[in-house]
């Protein structure tokens, strides 16, 4: 990359004990800077090498709550254009320092147009979904529990799908196992959609669970793309955030919507990477459609703050990338379902997982859903976030 | 996988609040077992898949620092045979959680069947190094920093080589940039190193970093196979670890290094894994030859009960897996390599990086280490660990 191509980094560097100075922190900031770029002490490289290719720290920002905020430009010259190289120098050595978190992150121009970006973007994925789908919120369910046969899933897709819930996902622990073999619940779930979208004139998506060996990945999309698939879901957390790369950066022709399993990004934790910056930024960033988070009120006790900040990551502009769509889940309760349309506006894909299964009348439950969702279409201004 | 073929893991429960129970850990501990497995609530699945698939709590142990250890059984139906499902269980959205660390995995015979392990291991790293490598501790260098061109790390690679360095590897850092190209990098510091050892009778290997773009990891390792690499190094934490699998799992003639950069496993946290399983269990039985990791004394604080972890868990026996080579690094001084060989024993690869090089002749002082390393094997027992 050329040398103004390059990136901003901001670290949050924890809370000193008591008696430490400025001094201390500065000199934490210029170990982050050294350690993400040259990784040799000083004077080892030459001086026109630590001019070019060092870490620059530009400011050190004490916070409230006692932290400081170290801010290091990173000079073009040190990537190489791939995502492997990016996550190195913004998060590389340094996730194994205690007490340095990376809180935020700004890309140059020309260092955006080395990925790929979503394919589709919110729009796109609204344009394949039902007619009325413009102007609301939409709405997913999930295909499981692991342990369901294919046919059983295929049953519970084809309920979902009457309902007119906008896109049915597989679970992202239903993969290849015994009872629902990848290659046999391709085709049976999808067709089942398929199926009841002819006979109701709906438009649900399926998205078939493409996690799983690297080397399967191309023919498990393909299989997709065959079986009449509305997209795939994929975590880049389990395969790599580069094989989601190369998928989206390849001929797909699906949706992709990332699952957030594994990641090193607790919004409590002072190292790791906050949730904003790993799914809203660089999942976007290489391609991801549309990204699942675990929202607030759920099951991970992710604050109200982080998921605004998450969806306005994935929608805000990002050099000429489209806007991915927020899939907040992860304990969704489906009677809160309409607080959250509400409250993220129509540019959101609310996810009911374990919830709506646990309705007496899963069906039912679906379609009461999906109004709700087009009244909040009908009532107007959709975003509060 | 069949039933038998599952997993045990350890779980790390933070402190509880004072006034906690007992069963504030049990309903704790239950709830990483469901969302690992079914991820659904009580009463959605039969009972048939509940008794089948659900992991199940076996114990629940109050360690002395106030943290419960929750000792949770995965049955084989679980499993696909993939390293992305087997991440999923032990780790997947349970890393989206605070306070609750995984501590431990013991594997079932039948799931270590599933990996790769390592293709040649320590022994067969040794037999590849110079023929008085046995006995002893091996010594290993970098080239670096990034900036430098190729001419210039194949001079440096060259004065390792006459040094008698058993293994050179580029600086993870040092990729596709400028300065060094990838396909320039691997011709000539191969054949810098090849005609050192030809003028030398040494056998001085040298790794190249084929960290990079997924697509360019198969091209990458044949360059690398016909240029005459000694082997590869590979950063998983960037790549995937599903990029290492696949690798060690093809036609790839060359031992693997596995490089730590970007890990969720910081000793000092109540989140995410400990680094003698990351490092240790997983980047071993995904096929890892040889493991860098960031050593105690070193830039990072790790401790010495993590590092002589982190070096049983590479060595101890596993299924039928050969055993990796631990790679102590990250800010060991030249000057305490002879601590660390006798430390840690002749099974271990001491990575010098940066010391080396800021010595005022680096060649010297390599030749140094090597004499140094030797000497452990002539005082004979050289375990301390």
């Amino acid at each position: 990359m050329t040398p103004q191509d390059g990136a901003r980094a901001v670290y949050r560097l924890g809370v000193l004990p008591s008696g430490a100075t400025g001094g201390d922190a500065r000199a934490r900031a210029l170990a982050v800077a050294r350690e993400s770029t040259l990784e040799v002490p000083a004077g080892v490289a030459s001086p026109a090498i630590e001019a070019d290719l060092l870490g620059r720290l530009v400011e050190l920002r004490p916070e409230d709550d006692g932290s400081v905020h170290a801010v290091i430009d990173y000079p073009g010259g040190i990537f190489d254009g791939s995502l492997p190289q990016l996550l190195n120098v913004l998060h590389g050595n340094i996730s194994l320092l205690p007490g340095v978190r990376l809180v935020d992150v700004e890309l140059s121009e020309g260092l955006c147009r080395a990925f790929p970006g979503p394919r589709f973007g919110i729009s796109g994925i609204r344009e394949r979904a039902a007619s009325d789908a413009v102007g609301r919120p939409m709405v997913a369910a999930a295909l499981k529990p692991v342990g369901l046969e294919t046919p059983e899933l295929a049953s519970l897709a084809a309920g979902f799908a009457r309902a007119g819930i906008d896109v049915i996902k597989d679970d992202h622990g239903v993969t290849d196992q015994a009872p629902s073999r990848f290659d046999d619940r391709v085709q049976r779930v999808a067709e089942a959609v398929l199926d009841t979208n002819a006979a109701t004139g709906g438009s649900t998506a399926y998205y078939v669970n493409v996690t799983g060996p690297l080397e399967s990945l191309t023919q498990r999309v393909s299989r997709a793309e065959e079986a009449g698939c509305g997209g795939v879901l994929i975590a880049p957390g389990l395969m790599g955030l580069e094989a989601m790369r190369m998928l989206a950066a390849g001929p797909t022709a699906l949706p992709i919507m990332a699952h957030p399993s594994r990641g090193d990004v607790g919004p409590d934790r002072d190292s790791g990477i906050s949730p904003e910056l790993w799914y809203g930024l660089l999942y976007r960033l290489v391609g991801a459609d549309s990204v699942v988070y675990v929202n607030a009120g759920g099951r991970f006790a992710w604050s109200l703050d982080t998921c605004n900040a998450l969806n306005r990551r994935l929608r805000e502009p990002l050099g000429s990338l489209r806007p991915a769509l927020p899939v907040p889940a992860g304990g969704v309760q489906a009677d809160d379902a309409p607080e959250w349309f509400r409250r993220y506006g129509s540019d959101t894909l609310v996810l009911i997982g374990g919830s709506l299964l646990a309705q007496p009348d899963p069906e039912a439950a679906a379609r009461a859903l999906v109004d709700q969702a087009r009244r909040v279409a009908v009532d107007g201004e959709s975003s509060l976030a």
